[in-house]
């Protein structure tokens, strides 16, 4: 918050604060700032005071203005392929003519600013809890078991062994041979020549866009859904296919449509409490997705980073597919940790060298370390147990935040289940996540959940990190303002 | 080689010893396998020997039978987009009728099958040491204080600092901050928030093509180069300009009509000690390089990933540069630790956003932990004395190699210099590689190092790893065989 009795003047803190903002892309290029008025209501300092901060912006370059109508973001990147497809944003007339949704492909270019939600995952907005987070707060991943696992592998001996010549390309063997047995766990039959490890299953899942995808290529995308998927396709030349993501799956009809006319090549899937929404998949909608597939030869990829805090007996595509057309991935940042960036993949035999040569080709092979720790971790049932004690955890929390935020006037968009809540505030949430940033709270805004940036009322809220009382007292304030 | 008191027939072995070499790549689909007679010489067995294992062979789908031709490795693959750049030939006969070198780009589709490379580095065809291994033995590698970096990093308390929460996207600031001191030393001049860590230099140069080209781009690559380049820019559909190396860089002509023919975006470069000629490059031809630059206004990428044995004086372009319109580039590899897969790249300030955005649609963050050791590595001066070290030590064994070599009737096509050697044997060196692996060696055809795949007498060797008399006694023993 501002404050009076700061070495800085109030202009400057109040510019310092969008420059820091505008910097770490959490106001997108294309952004309004709010107009004179309303910013010096919000941050109760005078016009004045607004004028010159926004004075100070303009000669940073940060912002420019727009005659008539206010202060705009300026775009700070190089117009590289990649920068443009993460800072486009279809507030200008030519997205506004964007095609209907369901009916024909994403026009390369108009879909949503993936950064500003990356980017805001490493933002450390204050100490406090951050609804917005994407993963569990680092209380919740302690354990004694991981750290032990670490020094097991780290003898000087062990050590050597594991960093002085390049590992197995297709992952450290120990590991992939304990995962092929909990996967098993889970109903998914596979020989570790099956798995290739990554780097975390972002990594993951852009081996399978390169190897499968050629530039140009159509492909579906579930929406609402991770705006990472939409950038990262996009970046990469591909036309994006956005399939309206219900409570029992994709929307059935508008992908047999977009079969028909466009013969996609690959559909990627969260079938286990899909992000944002926390929606699982029903084993009819799984089957009749398969179904598809199979009339119109398109693969589908599997991305179950949640699936460590779902039952076991969840609805998986792989599952039913026996990974004949279908790629499982996952990763450990949502159970174990984040940083250690290890993610898998398992696929059908006839992909697994394709596959494995795309990995060789963008990072040779992934370190084995953190494999072999992770392996130890797997084996011994320690991380079985955390999971459960976890899940037990997050139902806790998750009723806790679900009676909270129904208190501070928001709505479940989707019955709440899993990591993440889709919550209707009623307001523009891009609008409220510039709001709540001012208190130290980072949001995930609807918006970021599109392939096509449109304003939404929606946000994703994690249950782990919403159990805060002041945070959503705080919110409630601020929407009875806003409304 | 073939033994009599196996419990296996000699047909089984040697359809056996086939089938590996097809399934670890060794073997390149479209390969034609020796003939009956020939086969049958080499390996001392009868004729009916050969004919039932290649029988075998065919049995398993792994070769095919050409009607008077004879017998033929068989695509394994997938026909998935990267499968196809790994696995093509040029031995068709459209691809005979490939452009001229160096005045037209290469037909995408055209290049070499370096996969077979790239599987090779993680092949352990024996104990002895690997002539065509792209790294120094691990024992070169033993130090003791990389362990105990690593033991300080891996307390209880920095292990669950730097593994519960995702790390700065950057990278480790600690890391950054002495990679920036070190780049000073080589004339460098980088604060850290221009430097970006990565999963080695392959992630690092993956990043960079990703972020300056579309698909379809044209970029330059220096040719011979290392495979592994061509591969991955063929597989993201960009347009390959191959740039003949000359002993003081790239040829300028050439350079120069692919400028003004076809504009190119990029030029990817290994100024010191490039791979795999040991070439290093000089001032002038460094200037006259940048000079096209910003004529026809291409970036260029410097791979410096042999720095670390080569004088800090040595010319490099982004030093000239000045880091306006290059981006450096550089790993451990070859130094400290081949699997932990640290590298990073140094970018003008404009690029840095966009570089980050691809490194996070990619995988999103890398692992601070590793990071975290190489850092005290780094910072206690310990990993340059090591560096030190090993290039008196690799001056040793080069001139003992040049000498065995020299011996055993090869000559050097290139001044030996830095880790490799670029050995004419005057014969085939495709054929030689398959007679060598017979006995347990691993070699470097020179094929593997031109975008076309061509016949060539020329193999790399690691000097490294040549020191040893009965390798080279055993080399000229088939050389003589061969002629």
């Amino acid at each position: 918050m501002l404050t009076r009795h700061a070495t800085q003047s109030l202009t400057e803190q109040l510019a310092e604060r969008f420059a820091e903002r505008i910097r770490a892309r959490l106001l997108a290029p294309g952004t309004r700032l709010p107009s004179v008025r309303e910013c010096a209501r919000q941050q109760g300092v005078s016009a004045y005071t607004v004028v010159a901060a926004y004075d100070q912006l303009l000669a940073q370059g940060l912002v420019e203005a727009r005659r008539q109508r206010g202060f705009f973001v300026r775009d700070l990147s190089t117009r590289a392929p990649v920068a443009e497809a993460l800072s486009r944003t279809s507030t200008g007339a030519s997205a506004a003519a964007a095609s209907v949704l369901g009916e024909s492909p994403l026009p390369s270019g108009s879909h949503v600013n993936a950064a500003a939600l990356i980017r805001g995952m490493f933002h450390q907005a204050s100490t406090k809890p951050q609804p917005g987070s994407g993963v569990l707060p680092p209380d919740w991943l302690e354990t004694t078991f991981m750290p032990a696992a670490v020094r097991k592998v780290t003898s000087t001996r062990a050590l050597q062994d594991s960093s002085l010549r390049y590992g197995d390309p297709m992952g450290d063997a120990e590991l992939r041979r304990v995962l092929a047995q909990r996967l098993a766990a889970i109903n998914i039959t596979a020989v570790p020549q099956q798995i290739i490890t990554t780097v975390g299953a972002t990594h993951a899942l852009d081996i399978v866009s390169r190897t499968l995808l050629k530039p140009g290529d159509p492909v579906m995308v579930e929406e609402p859904g991770w705006s990472v998927e939409f950038a990262r396709l996009d970046a990469l030349g591909m036309k994006i296919l956005p399939v309206p993501r219900h409570a029992d799956g994709p929307d059935l009809a508008v992908m047999q449509r977009y079969c028909e006319v466009h013969a996609p090549k690959l559909f990627v899937s969260v079938s286990v409490f899909h992000n944002p929404t926390g929606y699982c998949l029903t084993p009819g909608s799984a089957h009749r997705v398969l179904q598809l597939a199979a009339k119109h030869d398109f693969y589908v990829v599997e991305d179950d980073t949640y699936g460590h805090i779902a039952p076991e007996h969840a609805t998986r595509l792989t599952v039913l597919d026996g990974l004949q057309r279908s790629i499982y991935v996952s990763g450990f940042a949502k159970i174990l940790a984040p940083n250690w960036r290890v993610g898998f993949l398992v696929a059908p035999p006839r992909l697994v060298e394709p596959l494995l040569d795309t990995k060789l080709l963008a990072t040779l092979t992934t370190p084995s370390l953190l494999e072999k720790a992770l392996a130890l971790c797997i084996e011994q049932g320690q991380l079985r147990r955390h999971a459960e004690r976890v899940r037990t955890r997050l139902e806790a929390a998750r009723v806790r935040s679900v009676k909270l935020a129904q208190q501070a006037g928001c709505n479940f968009a989707a019955e709440p289940a899993g990591l993440f809540g889709w919550v209707d505030t009623g307001v523009d949430t891009d609008v409220l996540a510039q709001r709540m940033l001012d208190q130290g709270y980072l949001l995930a805004p609807g918006a970021l959940f599109h392939a096509r940036r449109q304003p939404s009322t929606l946000m994703r809220i994690n249950f782990a990190t919403t159990q805060d009382a002041a945070f959503w007292k705080l919110l409630a304030q601020v929407l009875r303002d806003s409304r």
